[in-house]
């Protein structure tokens, strides 16, 4: 793609104000937990998508969150004159800061060496993901300076509660469906390489059910507002035990979950995900997985293809939390008034969580147990993304352009909102780029510079970015 | 019992005095779970003793709790030249102070009006038992005063563990029974009247098992030292989960324990407690007893005899607290490595907590759950005194010459370590006394200083431990 040596001197000639570019965009604060600075950032994503000639809307949020409202979503097009639309989705914010760890300021985005990979930015954000997020506007505003337009027009859809839920970002999709109605495909910028350059691709996510259940004593029995001591419970019921009855009932000890329907749509794999599997074998190493996890055991004791089948295509119904009572040194002998538990459901990828959803208030009211309050938090579907997309075969080729290893899943274990693009609009979401980072919602989060070997810096990093949007644009 | 009209002359006389005395030892601190004033008011008790024309030994504590050292027993002698030797148990330990919920210093033992009962001593221990302790002592003084000595011998053995388990105390007894060898009846010093003014007498109490039960990831499976996100549950165990199922197997949702041999050693009611349950029916009211206690209804609807039986005659396995992983507000999708919950057993006073915290440990072998473990804080069995014992008819008598509305209760579902006096020693036990106080445990401890209604006042409260000691001399 010789073509693109133009642009790619561009981008060596501007190095240094492509980086003042990434610092500038990560000294504006954008902390979506505890609200701040995120107007600000909104607009200066904004004025970005407005600089590379296109136009931009910041459009507030109509959802209340408990502690703030919503954060604005920013919504761009920029019309290329192309053939094809690339919808690219982005996050404008970050994680909180807990300026007390940090070495170095947090909204500093101050260049310092990070043992072994040289020099750095260190920022919030700066892997996660406004570093990736910016050096994708440097790309783009290199092919224009360069060729004049880009190759593929763009629908921006940057957000700004990736952190904390992306509830204003789903509701806005789902209300707007036809403001992304030119769109073939949507696109995360990212820099996606591990600490020994490899990058792991999913190409989709599974679904998640997220959910309290609460017992307190009521009609039913049990103590009612305040703890009882415990020589009742020979007379009295007793709400934790109703809990821990009710829980027990949903799984057994195998660990099969015996709510009806539980395993309602769930496909096996496809062929197209056969291949992908049988790829993925020759790479996967369960005992290098077993110590990244800290675990001395897989379920069942499975190895290889029946281990990673069992993690993509089994839901699951997990305990995320339970509390009840005293359980400080010593004992308080009581009956505890209340019981809560927090439980997350994830689903394969073609699993309804409404209908599961369903079937877990069905198994309480079935099995007797009116008196445990279900109480839902969240419930949104999983999502695939075919390899034969074109999106995908250009990211895979422009990887393999740069001789990434790379290690492909058909999905993964993980949640995230992607089924907006696949099943809301309908298109193949992918996301990828080359670089690497680290200490993503921790202390001295940071993005290297210069490439370290297998690991490439900044300005490959953008030169990835260009040699994808043409790649797609060829497909 | 007209030739004790001198004695109680010299209680009205000496009322004043009296009362100095009970706001005296009062103002001495003594609170276990904090180690306040522990060795000076051992110090102050033995002294009483002495006073009396006894012998008393402060006796320090072999036992090491986590905070503190044991606290000293005190234990004393006073030989009246008697046929009869009564053991006097008690306690001058107290519970800790939140000073800052106090209306009036806690050890200033000040006299203030509290409604409905006219005058009352507030301080921590007024009711909660230094009070009555030393209403006691000064009851003993007044028959020494008047009569040159008391018409039994005495044994004392008053500890200051009470608030914090008792183990000095129950280690002496099993390691000392032949210094106990000449009591025939043991009692403890109580103002037992409600509110109302009536009295329950419980002739005896259940046992206690209360342990631990923790399950963490391991060689068996879970994540080990760290919290994994939950997506990883569909190939890693649950330690939450596995502890629940563990729990689960161990109840039905009856409330029947699943534990082979947990019943064994529960006996019916003797003719001797059918007896006591047909009298206690008469005033037994479970409407009354639903407003208490603060719950709609009882287990199984039950009512009346079948209420009781159940309450006193069924062990318990009861859940005082769990805990593991995040409960707060929304959602953290995590595979918590750890989950521990803290039971109590209550036991039928027949029971041997040894075997049935025997019979836990096998189940846990049987059903496979040898990766839940296992933590015993105490194992003590309950206890029974006969209603045909002299020191209850002694006690009975001297209530119904107050003519206090009692009821009589074959032994309480609580635990208290009687069993050191009935099992170990194989003496009887009751506690009793008239006088009315409130708020143990809790800000504003009092004890009511004259007679209200039914409720008796302090000089009454002395002359009917006079009364009860010569009843008992008769018997």
């Amino acid at each position: 793609m010789s073509e693109l040596n133009d642009v790619f001197k561009f981008i060596d000639e501007h190095f240094d104000e492509h980086i003042q570019k990434i610092q500038s965009y990560l000294r504006q604060p954008s902390v979506s937990g505890e609200g701040i600075g995120m107007h600000e950032c909104a607009e200066l994503t904004a004025k970005y998508i407005e600089n590379l000639g296109g136009e931009a809307e910041v459009i507030s949020s109509p959802i209340k969150y408990a502690e703030h409202p919503g954060w604005p979503l920013v919504y761009g097009w920029l019309d290329s004159g192309a053939d094809k639309t690339l919808l690219v989705y982005g996050m404008y914010d970050t994680q909180p800061v807990e300026e007390e760890k940090w070495d170095y300021p947090p909204f500093g985005a101050e260049i310092h060496e990070i043992s072994p990979f040289g020099q750095c930015i260190i920022a919030r954000g700066a892997i996660n993901t406004k570093g990736p997020l910016r050096a994708m506007f440097n790309a783009f505003e290199a092919i224009i300076a360069v060729k004049g337009r880009l190759p593929v027009n763009i629908i921006f859809l940057i957000e700004g509660e990736e952190e904390i839920g992306s509830l204003t970002l789903i509701d806005y999709v789902k209300k707007n469906k036809e403001e992304f109605r030119e769109a073939d495909a949507s696109w995360m910028a990212g820099a996606r390489q591990d600490r020994n350059g490899k990058v792991r691709i999913s190409l989709g996510n599974k679904g998640i059910i997220t959910f309290d259940m609460i017992c307190r004593g009521g009609d039913w029995g049990g103590p009612v507002g305040r703890n009882l001591h415990s020589s009742n419970e020979a007379w009295v019921e007793s709400p934790v035990w109703k809990l821990i009855q009710c829980l027990a009932s949903m799984r057994d000890e195998t660990g099969k979950v015996l709510i009806n329907g539980f395993y309602d749509g769930v496909t096996p794999p496809t062929s197209e995900e056969e291949t992908i599997i049988n790829e993925l074998l020759k790479t996967f190493n369960e005992e290098t997985l077993k110590e990244e996890l800290s675990v001395k055991r897989f379920k069942y004791n499975l190895k290889g293809r029946e281990l990673i089948l069992q993690y993509l295509y089994q839901p699951t119904l997990n305990i995320m939390g339970i509390a009840s009572g005293y359980v400080g040194p010593g004992t308080k002998t009581i009956i505890p008034h209340e019981a809560r538990a927090k439980l997350d459901i994830r689903l394969h990828p073609d699993q309804d969580p409404e209908k599961i959803w369903k079937n877990i208030q069905n198994h309480l009211l079935e099995k007797n147990f009116r008196n445990v309050e279900l109480k839902l938090h969240d419930a949104s579907p999983g999502s695939k993304t075919s390899p034969n997309a074109p999106i995908v075969k250009a990211m895979l080729k422009t990887y393999d352009e740069y001789k990434i290893e790379k290690q492909i899943w058909p999905f993964s274990g993980g949640f995230a909102p992607t089924f907006i693009f696949t099943k809301v609009l309908g298109i193949p979401f992918i996301s990828g780029g080359i670089g690497h980072g680290g200490r993503a919602h921790a202390p001295n989060e940071y993005i290297i510079l210069n490439k370290t070997g297998p690991i490439y810096g900044i300005s490959d990093m953008e030169k990835f970015y260009v040699k994808f949007l043409y790649n797609y644009a060829e497909t």
